[in-house]
């Protein structure tokens, strides 16, 4: 007999920006969707980037059949190097998607066995128990996609991250009607993206960008510079366009601006005519009214073209009085200082900068209040699970919800690691899988944990301090040291006098403590590191990591 | 003969948020304008607060003759209790704003010499060859004033900050009349406050925070707790009022909040009546309907009251189902996930919380364009300066002059450490002062500089690894380790293998070492520093600080 329900697994998304991840399970089948990374939060020094946990879907790893990918950004891709590690697997995309991923892999160096399946809209794919059917939507990357997945106990309507545009730049309409008739057929559970559901009305169409490219090109007497998230490949396409029209050519500054304009252009997302694009090189000889330049850096990430050349260290490019450069993004949270930075260093240089404040630069490409009951109207669910959002966009989402009348025990509002289990009677939390964060840094996957970070907290705040001697094993007598070495605590030349108190300090606990048990080496090193530790503060206000080392003879 | 110049010399203020001091200058007399401090960035790791650079003031200590107030926040007194340390002179301001430096004072333990001199708005203060007169203005704390200062060259106009409020909660307008009188009678200079340069029209009055609060105290059924800034005296009286007309009584928890509310009651500044304020542990006894609760927090800081409510944290009081939120600020830059992390969990406790995304839960403290230019109508300065901002809110604040009609070469965009020379002919960049930052770490002030802070972040990303061992002095031959220790680095427990492999690498640096110079104790500290940087980069990927520890016996 089959089974009358199936389950929802949260391994991110939930609770949180970033590292979207969900698997659907029925009987014998797993489906997971999107695979992405998240960037670290303030607190996790050095880490790289931030993985969803694998853990559950290793433990069934023979019943995972496919990973479906809705779009490109790398909160939605950025695990799949990762993940493909494990699993070998098809992987679904549409096509600028898998162009993409592909590109990623490479730069990771392998996955020759990638097995990726495009996806197009419309198109149905089997697979398992599961057809899934992708639809439209619009999103600040090219070619997205939702997802209907047709189950046997009803369908799940996956919204991807989107928003409804009514002027797309590449005129492709998110998909009404589809959404409709799966509203008409019945959808059992919809889950629709909540990163702007505490922001009302309708969020802009991308063309707003492009009025005001078109204004900057047209009025600036110099050059225009542009920065864009990369993968924006439809604000890049507004930033040729308007650079066309005003006779404008383009050079593209930035590793990974050039990868993508050359992966759109190859794969024909992005259109210019002959001529448009120049090397940087060639653009020197353009005169200022005819030169744009589209680079990175719109988030001040401190090696990126664009801050670099805010602080005249990019070799290449040289920001000039007369330059026009247009911020064409706003600051993903944590990353607000270093915008107002670069900004502030390219009025430094003479530049006028188009930033946030200024309006026109940037449109979200996530719905607001009145898309997301668009959604909910058009699809009518049974229930309603609100994703992709901090824990208050779950719940202000879920509040819309609530105001078009879906009931209450329907709405169902999660966090990461939580499984939903629906059927046609219920939807109920039915059990709780591993999904914490896995920490990349450097080659190390998952092998810093709080320990670490605890102590490069410490490190980070107030240095280390190393005492370092050498004993007799038998007598516990000091054949050498103590020697005192401090890094990141205070300026050790500057701190002779702190040193040798220290010193004096340590050689009398040394003392203290050979009169009590002469070579317990333990003891001693433990009464170092407690007895320093409350001098050090008194005497300077902070808390180094001390590290006595005692070396037997 | 007197000189027919003055000049204006920027300690901070410009270019940068925070630490706001200057220092007016003619013939024997120097009169300083705030004493403010700013807060660490993110790459001034364990940093505590950054003050000023004194150097040039007390170069001139003897002609140093007081520091005036423009009022109370922490970016214009908290750098007075160091500053204090070196100069015995009278400190003017209004005041709320010297009951505010003296419980900072009282922090500090001391300065029972401090000399407090009370100003009041049209009251003239002669110090040396200087006439200052205070004018009320408008701000996000109470009892604020700028500065007209009369001097033998002219009179400079220092705007405090400032907005326009045509509805203050105190009652108290700025002083438009003041400002018309000055430009009638001429104004050589002025500076005004540029931190809201890049903003359009007007800046609301504070009024609308009020009645958001009086809404959200009327509806709510719960508990109503209000997050703010301690300092603004003017919101906490909004609060109060709220709570009164709705028949709540208040709770005050956190410090700073306890601190300020009865500075302020105590001066008169803030009013409630007779039973309106309660302890916590009598606001239990209240119905939830009936109770109040003014905290701190509102920038997400990890240690303060609401931040502590929203993890759980907080023994004294609980955040439950049914209670309503109001972060009645927004996140100064660099706070923001901060903020949002607190939002999160207190939805995440079932809190309603109304934050910046909810429209009148906060407005500035500082004029937008509008204001900016009426401040320029007013006073018809012949130069212009554009202070209080970073670099691009001076640009656009220049900007806004340049419409007005104010010749470019009359407008002056600074750094800090300039001085500009002005006299009733010209106005220039005159010569350059120190005015670096002066970091205050725990006990030490000015001893952390860029040596320190780069190893600490080095440390805060890849750790620290201790390589110690003992060798004979003579022969150069290992009496005891290699031992390798690191905090930050790798979860050493999980590790084993990589430090075996450190170990062995370790004692072919040593045993290479050996065979060319058997007893050099520097070289052999050098390559292994040297060899164990790029291996265990390529084993890890990770950059530790390597700390190797030679001891000689």
């Amino acid at each position: 007999m089959a089974r009358d329900y199936l389950d929802l697994i949260f391994l991110g998304g939930l609770g949180e920006i970033g590292k979207n991840m969900m698997a659907v399970e029925y009987e014998e089948d797993i489906l997971v969707i999107d695979c992405g990374l998240a960037f670290p939060d303030e607190n996790m020094l050095g880490i790289d980037v931030v993985l969803p946990d694998f853990t559950y879907l290793l433990e069934n790893k023979e019943r995972v059949r496919a990973v479906f990918l809705t779009h490109g950004h790398e909160d939605h891709i950025g695990a799949l190097p990762y993940f493909l590690r494990s699993f070998d697997i098809p992987v679904y995309g549409t096509r600028l998607t898998l162009g993409l991923v592909r590109a990623k892999l490479a730069e990771f160096g392998g996955a020759t066995s990638f097995d990726g399946r495009a996806l197009r809209p419309r198109q149905m794919v089997e697979v398992g128990a599961f057809r899934l059917e992708p639809f439209r939507v619009n999103h600040s990357i090219a070619d997205c996609v939702g997802l209907a997945i047709h189950t046997p106990v009803g369908t799940i309507v996956h919204s991807g991250d989107f928003k409804f545009d009514q002027t797309p730049v590449d005129g492709e309409v998110a998909d009404f009607h589809k959404l409709a008739e799966l509203g008409d057929n019945g959808v059992l559970c919809l889950l629709s993206d909540s990163t702007n559901a505490d922001r009302g009305g309708y969020t802009d169409t991308e063309r707003v960008v492009g009025r005001t490219l078109n204004e900057v090109m047209s009025a600036a007497e110099g050059r225009v510079l542009v920065a864009s998230f990369a993968s924006n490949v439809h604000r890049i396409q507004q930033v040729v366009d308007a650079a066309v029209r005003h006779h404008r050519q383009v050079a593209v500054v930035g590793r990974s601006m050039e990868n993508v304009v050359a992966i759109a252009r190859e794969m024909g997302y992005l259109r210019a005519p002959e001529g448009t694009f120049v090397e940087l090189e060639a653009l020197r000889t353009v005169p200022a009214r005819h030169a744009a330049v589209l680079t990175t850096g719109s988030q001040g990430e401190p090696m990126s073209a664009l801050a670099r050349m805010s602080s005249g260290e990019n070799r290449r490019l040289q920001v000039e009085p007369g330059d026009v450069v247009v911020l064409a993004a706003t600051p993903v949270p944590g990353n607000e200082t270093m915008v107002a930075r670069t900004v502030d260093n390219l009025f430094r240089r003479g530049a006028r900068v188009l930033y946030q404040a200024s309006a026109g630069v940037h449109v979200s490409g996530h719905g607001s209040q009145e898309e997301l009951k668009l959604m909910l109207n058009l699809t009518r669910p049974r229930y309603f699970l609100p994703i992709h959002g901090e824990y208050r966009h779950l719940v202000h989402h879920s509040d819309l919800a609530l105001d078009l009348g879906i009931p209450r025990g329907n709405i169902l509002v999660g966090e990461n690691g939580h499984v939903f289990r629906l059927d046609q009677e219920s939807a109920r939390l039915e059990r709780q899988v591993p999904a914490g964060t896995v920490l990349v840094d450097g080659l190390g996957v998952g092998d810093v944990g709080n320990v670490v970070l605890r102590d490069r907290r410490q490190l980070a705040a107030d240095g280390v301090l190393v005492v370092a001697l050498a004993v007799d094993a038998e007598s516990g007598q000091v054949l050498s040291g103590p020697d005192i070495v401090s890094r990141g605590f205070v300026y050790m030349r500057e701190s002779e006098a702190l040193l040798e108190d220290t010193r004096k300090r340590v050689q009398q606990i040394i003392d203290r403590q050979s009169r009590k048990n002469r070579n317990n080496i333990s003891a001693l090193r433990n009464a170092l590191r407690e007895s320093l530790m409350p001098y050090l503060l008194e005497r300077t206000g902070r808390r180094p990591v001390v590290m006595p080392i005692i070396l037997e003879i």
